[in-house]
């Protein structure tokens, strides 16, 4: 929700030359993204998104974003396409940061998704998995069950502070993770989005059309994507989850890329993991935030909220998948 | 450069059935503006920028400036035109906030602007003054020489911590522009901009292409508005004045619109007292801005060092004005 750096008129000027897209005739920061600068550029020829990469991002990565929207560009997935620069490259330097252009999406994001936009999302993740299978891409998932512990440790007083006794559930909920967390290999894997919230997908009136924001992509198992989705999209207030909208994301899903046997098993401990991901890093992010920093952190509560449901839930069909799969 | 209020997708559906102009394919929140929150809207039909007033603009001053943007655009200025909704009307509320539509303008800012774009920007202006002379819209100038003593007032500490002996140069101009401040009767009087900063101004390639954010907007003598534009356009870093730019910018206006002989004896003080007014409104926000705002307070020293200019100044011919008038 910030532009973190300037970019004037004449450093724009200077950075088109390097492309062959036209002159710029509007340019607009967009207060979208809380990781990067983002502006909307619209040239003689169409409009783009120019992204200023910011420190939270590896800039060794980038090669690896670009490619994950490189290839679903390509398969037909609608995606940000990366825009090359005269001489082929992608990547390009801007102000001192890495800087690339992709074309611009139309869409709106959905606020409060409906049951329809959930069975749509997880068709599109469905095909945006098989879009990017035969890609030999890849990027470790540093967010994932070994990086958790160490991202609660120093933080149990800010977690009590936040709710009675959560810094004990939040122990005894990595504690059950680690138990219950599947072997990778026994399920597909691929490139997963790992951040497909209802703000990174588009509609235009009912219908999907794209998806964003690429950079927490990462190779993982295929399941932990739909894990995250479930977690963003089929929740309502106050951690009741919507059953009607789990099975309708799960179905569309399904319907794209029939889900393995192992993997409905792990659903529940997917589920749960993702929740714990998100309250983790919400949760450093609330203690590490500046107070003046130009973006507020997000609560971490709402994540504290689903952990309560996952808690409970044992099986795959308490998330509203009504398959033949009796459960763990 | 901050969006203070959100709009999600359901209430801008509901909000644009007030209107006639499609539905929304695009909808993004712009880092554009320090006192409202802006939306970039694309319609199936157009493009547009959507405004929310936040607290500092005062709800009944917006009548008259969407009355002057819509007046400039009638008469062929380029400037936003508020876009009626279907009952004629052109504000609205939208999440509390008073709100409005208005066309969208391609353009881009320059941050340094050159020699031949301070002729044009006075010539624009000159021709803003003329196409809003007819005009019967009114609103005083609340930021002119009787408030400022009043927002010095309690911050000559703040002001000596910026530079030294900064007060006591502050409290000498303030009494020297009680003297010299002209009798407003004796000067041609209108609407102006009274905020034509280079962010306000788009050009698309060389050329001057439009005005925007006319949320200062006033009835106040015209050569003030020239003034301001003086200040805004014309110097180089720490306080040097660049002589060929104020020229360039005094002539653009001088050959859409003549100065009148009292208005160019007036000029030097008018000059003073702008850069008395972004100077002390500075300082407000510099001192009262709280350190977890989502916006930057801009340095008053800028203007501190502008009218360090101003001191040594004594006829329009040090500003770079040739013509026949030999000063005051």
């Amino acid at each position: 929700m910030a532009v973190y750096t300037e970019v004037d008129d004449e450093a724009l000027g200077a950075f088109l030359h390097l492309y062959d897209i036209g002159e710029a005739v509007a340019f607009k920061g967009v207060a979208e993204g809380v990781e990067n600068s983002n502006y909307l550029l619209e040239t003689t020829q169409a409009r783009f998104i120019l992204t200023l990469y910011e420190k939270r991002v590896n800039p060794d990565d980038l090669p690896f974003f670009m490619g994950v929207m490189d290839t679903l560009s390509d398969a037909g997935f609608p995606s940000p396409q990366p825009v090359k620069a005269k001489d082929g490259s992608i990547l390009q330097t801007l102000n001192d940061r890495p800087a690339a252009i992709v074309t611009f999406l139309k869409g709106m994001s959905p606020r409060r998704p409906d049951v329809d936009q959930c069975r749509q999302i997880g068709a599109a993740m469905a095909r945006m998995h098989k879009a990017l299978s035969a890609s030999k891409l890849s990027r470790p998932n540093d967010l994932s069950l070994p990086a958790w512990p160490a991202l609660f440790e120093g933080r149990e007083e800010t977690a009590n502070s936040l709710a009675p006794n959560l810094a004990a559930l939040i122990a005894g909920d990595l504690e059950r993770l680690q138990d219950q967390w599947p072997d990778p290999a026994q399920l597909p894997q691929g490139v997963i989005h790992a951040d497909l919230f209802p703000d990174n997908a588009f509609f235009l009136g009912e219908h999907f059309s794209g998806v964003i924001d690429y950079y927490f992509a990462c190779h993982d198992m295929l399941a932990y994507d739909v894990a995250i989705a479930l977690n963003a999209w089929c929740f309502e207030a106050r951690g009741e989850f919507n059953m009607t909208k789990g099975k309708a994301l799960m179905a569309g899903y399904d319907g794209e890329r029939a889900f393995t046997e192992a993997e409905l098993k792990a659903l529940p401990a997917l589920i749960h993991g993702a929740a714990m991901r998100f309250f983790l890093t919400r949760l450093v992010d609330w203690t590490d935030t500046p107070a003046d920093a130009l973006v507020r952190p997000k609560n971490p509560v709402e994540y504290a909220e689903k952990l309560g449901f996952h808690r409970m839930a044992h099986s795959v069909t308490d998330y509203g998948y009504d398959g033949a799969v009796t459960g763990v």
